[in-house]
């Protein structure tokens, strides 16, 4: 049965079958895994002790050991500039440099960050102006867009970030087709634009990232009839999931494998529950295997009502992060996982961070069917062995806490170093 | 004869024959203004009466008009954003926006602006990273060199300007091989780096343009044992004219046809007089005939000690638009260019433009052998038919007036508009 869109495919691997995908992603993770423990100076070291062949596909991922953003700042410092994560495949054309600082590279290829797939959906085509403004110095956002629309066969305004008047005097000058840029920027563009009664009406679409789409903006474009697609992706990785006309949740770009777990974890949570986004990018010169973003997202059920057959998450939920220091020490939420794992009895659980007559306090809220009186205090003595700290445990019915991909939180009303 | 170069061509159109240039420029130019007069909308009327047929190469280029980047955003504003002048060949990739305003396109293809040539003088090879600090945002000189340095398969950080401190912490990261930017900024990089004690030894040769390099700048360099190579290039034309190893003068770009000519007009200067510098950009999507820049230079004798056998030009020596207000009225080049035109008997002239008792005075010296009397008042009618104002005429001897491409001196201690 042939599939209709609602729009056009980029190409025909966002149609094909779940079962056809896996395949060929199979087939990929394969060779990313192989070049990896080949050439790769890190993951020589990561995957030392696993064994490839026993990784058939996607699905044997929790096999394969998860590599913290967070501490590629550390990996950087020891092998600059790349952290020692790029195999031998890689000949860098640009190189770029975000806050850590960490350095990613492009490697030498046609659309390395494989934008074009999300520029397509928001309706950018051959011919098209994108009026780009996101920077393009240090990091490597410009960029980004700019290889994707170039790759698909439209031309590009490197506008950079700022200097709103004159964005107003090129746009007037330049016609573009659509914008890419911060969610927020446009709409002070087009607001000067009417200020000056400049005509920006050629800018009929817009791709935005990089903050949040909030609903006045959102209604803003849509009373002057722009079409605003979102996309979700990082300066190590470039596209990780963008979306379609159908505005139907963020699909997963085809180059990449999305995982959601437990945070600080590489366990996989139960399908539609939040967790920290892990990414598996399929490329032999930069094989960043089950990245852990830092972000927080959630899968959802089925596939996008516009007929694109990937896999779709949610937008951004949060950070994933929630380490914070508590009487000094770092609390983290691989600590929380690990109680869960020394108790199998905890369903589900969630450290509460406070502040009580000048002192910090933790609660542990466990979800769990024992009834075994003894048990709070058990796990009151493995959180004692595990964060060094003493908390009070309390039992709450199944189901109780919220599934929102937290494990710590924070109630103090001030943080402190 | 082999040709034996100081240092490696980058191609061997640097060092064929004067003969084999002009014979390849010659069909270049052909193809270019047959389809310049064919589908640029400009130049199908600026060619409309010019028989094509009889300009048989770069020699007689003389018989195409003059085009003025003064006359740009003037072009621009009727016909935005080109002003007219690309051909139904120019597919743009990027497009730029320049002060003016002024937009110009880059064509689809592989180093448009032909830097990966100035680059290479400047010892730049593949695998070597090139740290770009010039900007990408609204104007090329960002893409002009990435352009260039990624075709010759270096590799690029895209650092833009300022953020001094993150520019040594990303080149200590980096090891840069080589700095692309203005002259004085990899100074003030390499001494903030030196206070921060970060090692920037990596970057051995620089390329540098936009700007003076001050003798105390080069010794600086020199001092450090960085090769410092210039170039002299345009937002509308990409790269002109090139230092080698040798530092024996600019080398002409081989993608371009440079013309020295009497500032405001079309007329070449004798060689090695100093003149405004007017480009051909042999390029059918883009073909800026006899484009006048608006500088000055001149022409070298003979050919670089390098080996390359291209023509060769000084440095940039200062801007040729000399217009400038008397008593209300503009005054132009291309008004003592016409005096000349009207008076064969000067051979030089200049117009030197003061402040008297209050009020603006003109005089022009003349250079002539003429004894006939009269001729000083003959001459000051055409001033006045020319100008609309009186000017004092001054006889002097031949070669008494500097040839330094200056027409108009406005020695006023003040501008007034």
């Amino acid at each position: 049965m042939a599939v209709t869109l609602l729009d056009t495919p980029y190409d025909d691997l966002e149609t094909r079958s779940a079962d056809a995908r896996a395949a060929a992603q199979a087939k990929a993770l394969a060779a990313v895994l192989t070049e990896a423990k080949r050439t790769s100076f890190y993951f020589s070291r990561a995957l030392a002790d696993i064994d490839l062949d026993a990784v058939h596909g996607p699905a044997d991922l929790t096999k394969v050991p998860v590599t913290r953003k967070a501490d590629m700042a550390a990996l950087v410092q020891k092998n600059p500039p790349f952290g020692g994560l790029a195999t031998a495949v890689l000949k860098p054309a640009r190189v770029f440099a975000s806050p850590g600082p960490i350095y990613e590279p492009e490697a030498r290829r046609d659309d390395f960050w494989r934008y074009a797939r999300a520029l397509w959906a928001t309706g950018l085509r051959p011919g098209d102006l994108l009026h780009n403004c996101f920077a393009y110095h240090f990091t490597p956002a410009g960029a980004m867009m700019e290889a994707g629309a170039l790759s698909l066969g439209a031309s590009v305004f490197p506008a950079g970030t700022g200097q709103t008047d004159q964005q107003v005097e090129a746009a007037a000058a330049l016609k573009p087709a659509a914008y890419s840029g911060t969610p927020d920027f446009l709409r002070t563009i087009l607001e000067k634009a009417e200020a000056h009664g400049a005509d920006l009406s050629s800018i009929r679409m817009a791709h935005v990232t990089g903050g949040a789409l909030l609903p006045d903006t959102r209604a803003f474009y849509d009373a002057r009839g722009t079409a605003v697609m979102q996309s979700y992706g990082t300066a190590e990785l470039g596209l990780i999931a963008y979306e379609s006309p159908a505005h139907d949740g963020l699909i997963v770009d085809e180059g990449v494998i999305v995982e959601i777990v437990a945070p600080g974890t590489g366990d996989p949570v139960a399908d539609g529950e939040a967790g920290e986004v892990l990414v598996t990018l399929l490329d032999t010169a930069w094989p960043l295997l089950r990245y852990a973003t830092g972000d927080l997202s959630s899968r959802l059920p089925g596939t996008s009502s516009c007929g694109r057959t990937g896999p779709r998450i949610r937008g951004w939920l949060g950070r994933a992060d929630q380490s914070t220091k508590v009487k000094g020490l770092f609390v983290h939420p691989h600590q929380v996982a690990e109680l869960r794992r020394r108790h199998p009895e905890i369903l589900h659980a969630r450290l509460v961070i406070g502040r009580e007559a000048g002192a910090d306090t933790m609660v542990l809220q466990i979800e769990t069917e024992t009834a075994e009186p003894s048990f709070t205090a058990t796990v009151a003595d493995s959180v004692q062995t595990v964060t060094r700290l003493r908390a009070k445990v309390e039992r709450v019915a199944p189901g109780a806490l919220p599934h929102d991909g937290k494990t710590i939180v924070d109630t103090r009303d001030y943080r402190h170093g």
